[in-house]
């Protein structure tokens, strides 16, 4: 919708590289654009001619190289930089297709106060990438994301980051898996031989809970379930006990259909919303609905 | 728990490559087996010489090289073989360790009828692998897991294969949603403008549900959004519409907090269980806690 002045790239091609890194394929690019995937081959031999290096690693799904995953994250930006300039100006308004935004988020995050934050903003199509609170700046750090809900406080490079509050999670399991593995009470010895559940390599949830309430080193043997209502399900089920979010469990909880193995040792994991500065003023919507929702849905400190 | 006569490998050792694997640092196995990350260190180091191949690539997880694949699977076999021996022989049961089961499983299952199967049967320590039902029969054909829930109904060599039922997707989208995008009916020209949600470049059913029901290539503006609960709270929002399982949403329909956009269109994805015979008998009793619970669950075929 801009007129092309100067430019050292062509947008339409960077269009169809954006379109085969989110669909995987080129049929599936070429079926998104409404173009024929020749076509959409042509554009990408154009742009990798013009950029003197291979964009593409074909396969199943197709992946970008370095400098393929470094031209993505410059035709989102600009796309970024266009929805706020259509914004500003009031009549590109109309024209300009809703941009893509790529994040990533902790799957607990997902699971219980992230999706109204979205919601409340409708200025673009969510690319949501999930991973452990602990990796998430990882993402943002290597460029591949604009924007993310981390547990880590630390700026990274090029960023701007806010304190969003504390997720408070529970060690809970059923009544009757309670009944069968600790029926003289939680200790760390029937710890070290009731099963637990972590979700995935990166999940250090149970492990530290254990360290802080006992002060010393307890290795259930464990289920891995890599999804959040996954957990609770299992958990309810009586597969094992697990470190749920407070939000996802209350019902539970309230209900007695859970217990918490020691009511009065939560454990809160401090969330914080980072923002690549290069989006431009695009991102300070979600931002505000972002800490509007944390605030009112997450742990917060009183002074 | 059984004596060595002429192994020709170290079980030990083998529950070092396990734990490293499992966990992804050696750290952590070392925590898990209660031994010195030196000792963890030692067996593998025994083990590669003994097998005359590296098994680890050390990293952040560690990953197995395809000997280490190898050998993690014949571990994961000899323990499920070992306790199908300790049931029959009745003086091993109270000896023998749980052993671990690598499933691969598609979200959408996990998210609704699974977990009553896997508590169903508490002879294992679950290790489950999320994927599309169109690529977790490719985990037991790497073997890489013992079974998989998947969308194929081709036996994987060395492996059994049961029909289990079919999973009923509605697309669906809220009031709000419907009221805005499809003011005067559900048409394929809203359709290619109403923004749509796709779980990840694998998750093929909105397309497909477009396909069949329109019979014309129809790519709508689409968020990416990898949560089967986070595509329910999505379209709950108003985000965008996606094609939800039935039993996910059956009480919103309900209580008309979701709407089907097209109420006489269901899309049904069948799914088949696969198990491989190496696992030995002790799938058996897993096997008939699935069938029964997608006999309950999911839609079955009358005659």
């Amino acid at each position: 919708m801009i007129r092309k002045i100067n430019l050292v790239l062509d947008y339409d091609h960077l269009s169809a590289l954006s379109a085969i890194l989110r669909t995987g394929s080129f049929e599936k690019a070429a079926r998104q654009l409404g173009l024929t995937p020749s076509a959409i081959s042509q554009r990408i031999k154009a742009l990798e001619e013009r950029v003197g290096a291979v964009l593409v690693v074909r396969g199943q799904p197709c992946r970008p190289t370095l400098a393929g995953q470094r031209l993505f994250r410059h035709a989102e930006e600009v796309a970024l930089l266009e929805a706020g300039l259509g914004r500003d100006l009031g009549e590109f308004a109309g024209m300009a297709k809703t941009p893509s935004l790529r994040l990533a988020v902790n799957a607990d995050s997902l699971a219980t106060w992230f999706v109204p934050a979205m919601a409340a903003v409708d200025a673009f199509l969510y690319d949501l990438v999930l991973d452990d609170q602990d990796h998430s700046a990882e993402w943002l750090r290597r460029g591949e994301v604009r924007a993310a809900v981390t547990g880590s406080s630390q700026a990274v490079q090029g960023c701007d980051c806010l304190y969003l509050g504390r997720l408070r999670y529970f060690a809970t399991a059923s009544p009757d898996f309670m009944a069968r593995w600790f029926p003289d009470g939680v200790t760390a010895e029937r710890l070290a031989v009731a099963p637990t559940m972590t979700f995935n390599t990166k999940d250090t949830l149970q492990s530290r809970w254990l360290a802080l309430a006992f002060a010393m080193d307890i290795s259930p043997p464990t289920h891995w379930l890599p999804s959040s209502h996954g957990f609770v399900d299992a958990t309810l089920a009586g597969v094992g006990w697990g470190m749920n979010p407070e939000i996802l469990v209350s019902n539970e909880i309230t209900g007695s259909r859970l217990l918490m193995l020691l009511p009065d040792r939560p454990l809160d994991i401090p969330l914080y919303w980072h923002w690549s500065r290069s989006a431009g003023p695009a991102l300070k919507v979600l931002t505000e609905a972002v800490l509007a929702t944390a605030r009112r849905l997450l742990v917060q400190d009183h002074p």
